[in-house]
């Protein structure tokens, strides 16, 4: 039974919230197919995550093996395949609780880096399991700067074998996902010496446990890094190599080779794999970023109709507590900002697909373009995703504070993404480097990129907007985004300028902006955001009413940016005092609108309970009852050594005798 | 050895760090009383928190039950006493790690609710441990909204008892400490009923476990409510309560009795007691929010120097990572904070007692300010400490993510500040209504109190600064931190009025104005803050560098709060955009200014390692070889059955016959 608090929500939607869940999912065939997917796998025991919050990191752990090995035969079973519709909901509907994903990384290095003849060796033995690969990039003491990484790998014409070394402790590899306790191969990148010369670095095949015993092989110190905020299921390891000798073909050798006399052979063109980096960050978003925000969402939307706190008329029963304008404040802007970054990564998939096809056409011209996209996106969308989560958690007070309510998992999972696959900041000067150079550009009237091309209009114009429903106008608020965006960029660039023309050395000058640069490159990715949301809602059905409620999200999406970041639309008066108010009023009525719809909203997103795991966001809005349930399944309420060792002679005052 | 990375930091230190240290422990004398006691607690193995990372919920509760008890050994042998100068740094020593804290409360509930008979009669069996307390007050369904509480307590005239029940889950006690495994005791509150009519809430000592087996007493259901983000240690409990039957004596009876024939009678003035619930607001500020900031300072900063990435200038050596500006404005402005908030922490303790001595006069002029102040700053202080945890953490990269960074456990449990005690937005819309009610009452010509005489003096001047070192005038930036906060004040005032003018309900036009409200009253306490921090800066002794390094401070943590919230300064044109880039200009060039003495900064707070106990903050630098001997000894490296059961059948294809 549904509790009433929660129904009452779903009576009034102003939209079909099965055709919103097609239009996330891409159509109704492939709504069709992720509900046969959840399905299959929630209805395995082996696939449960019931006891997840009680588990300690090595139960964790073995479970995630174990979920991982009857996958295998899950997929034979149901007759899933790497190819087919279905393969890309598992992973999701797993919830990311499994092992072996870096296998598929190592896989995946091998067919980009390997040659013809590596591949046919190789990629068998991984597909078949007959190995469990791992990907060792990052050191102690190196991380995105992989230039600096600094394990060796020493040829060695004489036996034609390369030999490995952690020559230092900061050299030693570190976080490697399934390394610690899984992995008998990894592909280890090292700085290639050839007679005492460098040639920076490579990757090469290592095996590192033996596949007879799993013993470690000798030279090889490897083991788990401990405990961590988060995926406790993933034994990220650590691995100290002691002259550890391979033969000379296992250098991954596409681009270059070392031939049997130690001359050092480059070929073909690296571009495509550097395109490959920048599409992870892009495939990321999705199941890492967007999916833990929805839920979050889901969760603590729920969870606010149903929680009553205080009143707010007086002699009226205890008010919803998403009827207070604070607590919608926190929420609402939540789920537009997810909705935003639903369409922005749909927009970026589509722009990346085209990349490929030009790229294998050897066009390699979108590269840098695509390169700042996906760096400067990966950090805005990470750390406004996980924001979004932390006040979801801290805006279901304490409940939101026990593991039961599924945030604190969420939120220290999604944490990691501001770390992994490039650090945020490091990202957003990357994407400043490329706004400031196409902006130069521009400036000199050079053709820039399609995405920067507004760099060049430079207007000093004044918002237009006269009254508050003016700023429900899409183009009244996209086009004072793309003025703070030029704004930010060009001020930045005429500082750097300034610094070096005033003898400022060019490196300095470039760190002396950095805090304004990254301000630059979020304004361009914020801007894109708002412009590509509103122009979807433009191209949407105006059935079922859901062109209506996507547009009163778009608005939420571009005015709570606005009434956060005030002082940027005020800076240099092109909003004035009294328009900043016109927007604040739309903004504050907006979130009343969309309150109404707040429990539709979420649903339309089609997470099963199983999904959710949360005592305080399940379908039925049961939420006390399931709290009490689960609590007396944790093994805190199980017998105590604590009693009979300390509290009784404590309570029985034998204290002194203990 | 301590790292030269980290050695050269202190060499160049502009003050000295024991004074300064001095002067945050309040002089010298302090000083050595702290260490003496940190010496005490640490060189014992039973206070140990060295494996802590690696313990389970059940372990970690076990342990902090054994250092409790303990703790009366301790105190016994070292002649502390609860009275004695040792005792404040006693908790700080075991960095919060131990158990019984509710049994404090349980007696302090006694000593302020109770009747002079009831003290006499528990206090003493509570000092003696011949029972162990805890406080049961927050349900299921209810928090901080105390009317809504569900318990009741039936008062029975035949037999002089009161019947306590729980009459449905939500009214289930849901998150009292202590309560879950170790306590045999508690406070409960209670909705009381004589005769059918409900007199409100009340409080009740009910005896929940055997004294002598420690089995629940009859009517008692009771457990532990299971994992949460942090306090893992604490046996955080759940209490349900079916016709348990009380003595007539048991209900704390200080300010109301009921009589043996249920006649209810109201005596003394309960004013004091509000006042106690104020006071803890403050008393929490130190060790529960100001320590773990400074402790992630500390760890942060001086990671920051030792880890080298990427390089700044092109053939130099990899650069630390506090060399870069966007590093520096990450971190150093979370030590200006913690600065800020200690100075201010003083001032509210030295206005909390002088609140104590006149409220024991009978004056309770000062009862609605305190108020007001305790709910502001601990909303503030709590929220803001939160988020540079958070950025310390951050700012760590994937170092940070790791547990034996210390980071995860700083946050998680500094997280738990910004909900317990009060809910933050809760609480800053008190401290708002009170400065709405101030601000219509200056403005009528009416006397306020001190702190907000301000709101009086609305003032439509310009903000005089006129280049950039005018920003490093603390009349400069006090002004205009006091500017905004009577604009924000007068203005949602005025939205109030206007509301209720055109005929919105007086709740309804609250509600519709509660998110600005908010804002009147962050910027009502960040004034304080920047106006108390310049004062205290103005009195330090000009002597060995210290005012000095204060005023940076100062400078930094006003010029920072104005760069992340330029629109609030910008919108009515108090401040103009050629005086921001001033103010930008002056903030930036102040992190580097402050970045040289950040090591001494953080060394003044005078953390031992044993309490930072952390991989990467350790005093002599040795980050790489510290988290490597600290990964070995992890749970997830011992044998997994992982291997044998699911691995080894995986590798050697023998799947098909599991």
């Amino acid at each position: 039974s549904v509790n009433p608090d929660l129904a009452s929500e779903r009576q009034t939607a102003s939209f079909s919230v099965e055709k919103l869940t097609a239009l996330l999912d891409g159509g109704t065939e492939q709504t069709r197919i992720r509900r046969a997917v959840v399905e299959a796998i929630e209805s395995d025991p082996v696939f449960s995550r019931e006891n997840q919050y009680f588990q300690t990191q090595n139960e964790r752990y073995e479970a995630a093996v174990r979920k991982a090995v009857h996958l295998q035969k899950k997929m034979h079973e149901m007759g899933w395949t790497e190819n087919g519709p279905e393969y890309k909901y598992i992973y999701r509907a797993l919830s990311g609780d499994v092992a072996f994903l870096l296998h598929r990384v190592f896989m995946r290095s091998i067919s980009v880096l390997g040659s013809d003849k590596q591949v046919a060796k190789w990629i068998p033995l991984a597909t078949q399991h007959k190995l469990i690969g791992s990907y060792a990039q990052t050191e102690l003491g190196h991380g995105t700067y992989l230039q600096g990484l600094e394990t060796t790998a020493v040829f060695d014409t004489a036996t034609q074998e390369f030999i490995l070394n952690t020559p230092k402790i900061s050299a030693m590899k570190w976080w490697p996902g399934d390394m610690g306790r899984s992995a008998t191969h990894t592909v280890v990148f090292a700085q290639l010496y050839i007679h005492g010369k460098c040639y920076g670095i490579h990757p090469f095949i290592v095996q590192i446990r033996s596949l007879q015993d799993h013993s470690l092989c000798p030279g090889i110190t490897a083991g788990d890094i401990g405990p961590k905020m988060n995926f406790e299921h993933i034994d990220n390891g650590y691995l100290l190599l002691k002259n550890v000798r391979i033969p000379r073909e296992n250098m991954l050798s596409k681009f270059c080779e070392v031939r049997p006399d130690g001359t050092y052979v480059r070929q073909g063109s690296q571009k495509i794999n550097y395109f490959t980096m920048t599409t992870v960050r892009i495939s990321l978003i999705s199941d890492e970023v967007l999916t833990p925000l929805m839920k979050a969402c889901a969760i603590a939307i729920r969870y606010s109709v149903v929680r009553r706190q205080s009143k707010l008329k007086p002699g009226e029963q205890e008010a919803k507590i998403l009827d207070y304008q604070t607590q919608q404040e926190k929420l609402l802007p939540q789920l537009a900002a997810a909705y935003a970054f639903h369409f922005i990564n749909d927009y970026l998939q589509e722009l990346f697909n085209r990349g490929y096809r030009e790229i294998q056409r050897k066009n390699f011209d979108m590269l840098p373009e695509l390169h700042a996209l996906s760096s400067g996106f990966k950090a805005v969308i990470t750390q406004h995703c996980t924001a979004g989560v932390e006040i979801c958690l801290r805006a279901c007070g304490g409940h939101g504070y026990s593991l039961l309510s599924g945030l604190p998992s969420l939120y220290t999972k999604i944490l990691a993404s501001c770390i992994y696959e490039g650090e945020n900041t490091i990202l957003l000067l990357q994407t400043a480097r490329f706004l400031i150079k196409c902006f130069m550009a521009a400036s000199a009237g050079q053709p820039v990129p399609p995405s920067v091309t507004y760099l060049a209009a430079v207007k000093h114009g004044k918002c237009p907007a006269k009254n508050k429903l003016d700023f429900l106008n899409p183009d009244i608020y996209t086009e004072a985004y793309q003025h703070v965006a030029v704004r930010l960029t060009s001020n930045t660039a005429a500082k750097l300028q300034d610094l070096i023309q005033s003898g400022v050395k060019k490196h300095d000058a470039w760190n002396q902006c950095t805090v304004q640069l990254v301000q630059a490159a979020k304004a361009h990715c914020h801007y894109i955001a708002v412009k590509n949301f509103a122009e979807t809602v433009e191209k949407l059905e105006t059935k079922a009413g859901i062109q209506k409620i996507m547009k009163h999200l778009c608005d939420l999406f571009a005015l709570h940016g606005i009434f956060s970041n005030t002082g940027a639309f005020l800076h240099d008066g092109y909003t004035s005092a009294a328009q900043m108010d016109m927007a604040t009023a739309s903004y504050l009525d907006l979130l009343a609108v969309i309150r109404k719809d707040a429990v539709p909203l979420v649903d339309a997103f089609d997470f099963t309970d199983k999904s959710l795991n949360s005592a305080l966001g399940s379908y039925d809005g049961q939420v006390y009852q399931r709290l009490y349930e689960w609590a007396q399944k944790s093994p805190t309420n199980q017998m105590s050594p604590a009693y009979e060792r300390y509290l009784k002679p404590l309570l029985h005052n034998t204290l002194s005798k203990l």
